[in-house]
């Protein structure tokens, strides 16, 4: 047992190499990192993050600082359900969501570095041990770009090692998502998995249209095509759109993603390791997901995802995708034949470079 | 149309004038107030607040300064919908909930008050009009207090004109809630409205024992029995259990609502203009639990709530409670005869003590 000595909180806002653009988030031009490093009392150390597409960032770190850092102080750092369970409710009346939960997923994904280091596991391995080798895709933001700047794009991404790709779609109008979706299978041929993401652009007639169109193209899923408030809304789109669904990166609670479950609505859940309260709250997605006879496969994060993936049996692709993040962390993942192994480094192995984070510093 | 200058949010973290205790939130000893100062290019001012149990404030006032007042300054002030959809979009990954929505909330609430003052007209009566003459119930936080003290505390409650009155429940043993419940029932009879507050304690099945318990003393509702994640076990505690349901502050959004709607374990839904997206959030609520012939009841806020049922025909009773709020604004509601009356005053009419608030600056 070591207690915990030290919570520190960091606000990052962090340029992006170029815009991105989907259909509801629109032009974005930074990105937040927001990180919680916890030190125990013998000066071991575990680092966990979170981060957003440009807002809400600054609440995380005050909630980090103000309301779990002395909250947190002197606790047994293996404790984490107990950690995990005691901040939920300390913070439930004006939390239950949002940035609250996306602090407490940074905080829990800090304490469980700080447990798999010290135990001398690569995470992975602490966390059951599944299989390290999992296979990925690569999520573009890629709304702006046209039918041929979409296969161009691709070219450089199989280059890179990537065989898993997923376009956005929800332009204005269904013939342009057709026509992207078109050039993607011609340049690339009917084999290779493909998956699109509308980020909550459609209402529900709109995303059966959208999904019966697509049909022809044999996407491996249709992501997020309504917001993920409407449980009864995605049973629709799944039976009458005739396409799977994956949705979650919005949902922030084990309970969330069941209602969900319970609608029938969904196929590939996809939670956010930074968003659903951190390694504790994504594995017990993700087994929750095998309890449903479902995948489970992921958002953002992808460094600290791998593990929980390793780790998952159900488990499916991996999202590759980390904004401008690769930057600042000291050795990225390498795609290989659409693959990526988790490291046999202990804790999640995820070292960022704080000089150069310090540049970003909100 | 007069554009938006200005949006200031203060937070403040006020002592209460007594420890209060409930069954999953311990000992209170203060409460945070987070306001918002809506200013027009023409001068005119509209004032929110949201309030807190004493954590995520900092979030809530760093959201609204960081995050909205830059993207309000210069809109149309009297665009509420449209400025509430963008917020909630330009918010929503690391928002969709918890803070967001309460600094959200703060804001739309300010909106309204301009509105309605700039229309000389009191809220009540912009929004639609109904009856100024609010029933009302006295909500006690008052897990700690015994039998004797109970009902000592409800004579001084009845004394300032109270009919209608809330008590908590979820002590640890069963018997010790009924022995409370029976306590009340002998000391002023069997047709005072009475109602109860678990604040999340039960476990469904837990919740149906106490409800059949419960039973005997005729409660008007059963609030909170289980957290608001598990529609299907509302549900089953109001059919198994036999004692309506009340619910909703701890819900944030209209669909989180509708999802508890759909399960049909609801009698009493009670959004809290300060956390369910504020006047416009509570007023669509009302209409969705019309929709479903339900009444809609409300959670805090009383001063500002009351123009809200005022407006609603299927309002019920009005919550009384402030924690210590009603000492920093300036003309309370007087309760008469278990009801309080909507001010004629343009807007909501709630003026702060600016000056004594400021001596509670966090």
């Amino acid at each position: 047992m070591a207690s915990i000595s030290r919570l520190q909180a960091d606000h990052y806002i962090i340029p992006l190499p170029q815009v991105l653009e989907d259909s509801m988030h629109g032009a974005m031009e930074n990105f937040e990192v927001i990180t919680a490093r916890v030190t125990d009392a013998d000066g071991a150390e575990g680092v966990g993050y979170t981060y957003t597409c440009g807002v809400n960032g600054g609440a995380i770190a005050d909630i980090l600082t103000r309301e779990m850092a002395p909250r947190v102080a002197g606790r047994d750092a293996d404790l984490i359900e107990a950690i995990w369970k005691d901040l939920w409710w300390a913070c439930h009346y004006g939390g239950r969501g949002g940035p609250t939960v996306m602090a407490l997923s940074a905080l829990d994904m800090a304490l469980w570095d700080l447990k798999a280091r010290r135990a001398n596991m690569p995470l992975w391995r602490l966390l059951g041990g599944y299989d390290p080798r999992v296979p990925c895709y690569m999520g573009g933001v890629d709304l702006h770009l046209s039918p041929a700047e979409l296969v161009e794009q691709t070219h450089r991404n199989l280059e890179a090692g990537h065989r898993h790709i997923k376009i956005k779609c929800g332009r204005n109008a269904l013939r342009e998502d057709v026509a992207r979706m078109s050039a993607m299978r011609e340049a690339f041929g009917p084999d290779m998995p493909l998956m699109t993401d509308a980020n909550m652009k459609f209402t529900v007639d709109g995303a059966i249209r959208a999904a019966r169109a697509f049909r022809e193209f044999d996407l491996t899923w249709f992501e997020e095509p309504i917001p993920p408030d409407d449980p009864a809304g995605h049973a629709r789109i799944l039976s009458e759109g005739g396409v799977p669904l994956a949705t979650g990166e919005n949902l922030r609670t084990l309970w969330e993603f069941k209602t969900l479950f319970d609608s029938k609505g969904i196929s590939y859940p996809e939670p956010d390791v930074t968003g659903c309260g951190g390694v504790t709250g994504f594995m017990k997605i993700a087994a929750l997901a095998e309890a449903h006879h479902l995948p489970v496969t992921s958002h953002g994060a992808h460094d600290v995802t791998v593990h929980l993936l390793a780790a998952a049996p159900n488990r499916s692709y991996l999202e590759m995708h980390s904004f401008g993040l690769n930057d600042y962390i000291e050795t990225p993942l390498t795609v290989v034949e659409g693959h990526v192994t988790a490291p046999e480094t202990p804790g999640h192995g995820v070292a960022f470079d704080w000089d150069k984070l310090e540049a970003c510093r909100a």
